[in-house]
């Protein structure tokens, strides 16, 4: 509607619909950053709209009126944080191409931090909860079809040629399970290591 | 002391220590079955003490005398079933040198299986349980280095060669990734494919 007012439909409330739509969307920004620190930190069980809420600074019914359910908040908090992680990858490659160790190891990064531990707490729970699930699985699928094609651009990987895409597929697996084996314990060693290793290995596979 | 006792120590009561002792190993692993198939149906927050002894039909007060603790109860069932797993792809392989895809493949199923969800399950409820923490950090790292032990062995690899060591912890940190796949979705098509390149891959990289 708004899109479609002539200027001279202006009134008082209209003009402050631009500074209420602003505070709406922080409000959901600070929703949805403390969703995923929430989930990451606590895990499903201990993740509920209202700790989140109170996290957040935000009453119960202002987080209600932006996500109407547990699931819609949690699935959209990890979605929002994994677009602001690909974007970030795509900026910091902006420059130009860069060498295939430097792209391996922010690939794996992807999998290191708070969003990958709040994902895999949703992902489990979802295997369990038949109300989550769909939401899940449907969010799971999404990124990972943007972090393929991430991958596919910042290595230079050429798909039509046999076996490039399994190549990559297999390359985002391994740094899923480094991300899986960095939850329990800091293992930033032996992971530098083993990319390390994969960087050289994969750079001969690619050509 | 049973060990030491000569025969004519032999009473009425120590005759029947041995089918109740026989009993009491089975009642043992009819409680680790049951805490694995529960962990890796019903996760962390749905798996109690008295829920398996339920399952395994073993009275509570019988599943405490073996497992003090949840705690106890569920890294035993894990480090249980892991090397039951462990004991078969040996076996599985005992005849002689297996062709490396086979290989790569049983590795692979390592993580597809019951055990994994419920190792998953236990593993992920630990990052956010302190109580749980200590068990299951000692526990992923035995059953990890057994499974590259085995990894090692089966593959023919030469651990002296520079990388070869990260070679073959890439690969499982890759089989795990694979496995993180195939929790909420049937991966099996896709993992194949990857498997099948990697195979290659891996191969040219050992020699």
């Amino acid at each position: 509607m708004g899109a479609v007012s002539g200027p001279g439909t202006e009134t008082p409330s209209r003009a402050a619909a631009g500074p209420k739509q602003a505070r709406s969307r922080v409000t959901r920004r600070h929703l949805l950053e403390a969703a995923v620190s929430c989930l990451a930190e606590q895990g499903w069980a201990g993740s509920t709209v209202a700790v989140v809420a109170e996290r957040a600074g935000v009453s119960r019914g202002a987080a209600q009126y932006h996500f109407p359910t547990r699931e819609d908040l949690f699935t959209a908090a990890v979605a929002y944080v994994a677009e602001e992680r690909s974007a970030a990858l795509r900026e910091l490659f902006h420059a130009g191409p860069a060498p295939r160790p430097a792209v391996v190891e922010a690939l794996v990064d992807l999998y290191t931090g708070t969003l990958f531990r709040a994902a895999l707490q949703l992902w489990v729970a979802a295997s369990n909860e038949d109300q989550l699930r769909p939401q899940v699985t449907e969010l799971e699928a999404r990124v990972g079809r943007e972090t393929h094609r991430i991958a596919v651009e910042l290595l230079g990987a050429d798909e039509s040629a046999p076996g490039v895409r399994e190549t990559v597929q297999g390359l985002l697996d391994m740094a899923r399970g480094l991300g899986l084996a960095n939850v329990l314990t800091d293992d930033t060693a032996r992971r530098a290591r083993v990319v390390a290793q994969w960087s050289r290995i994969l750079d001969a596979a690619l050509g």
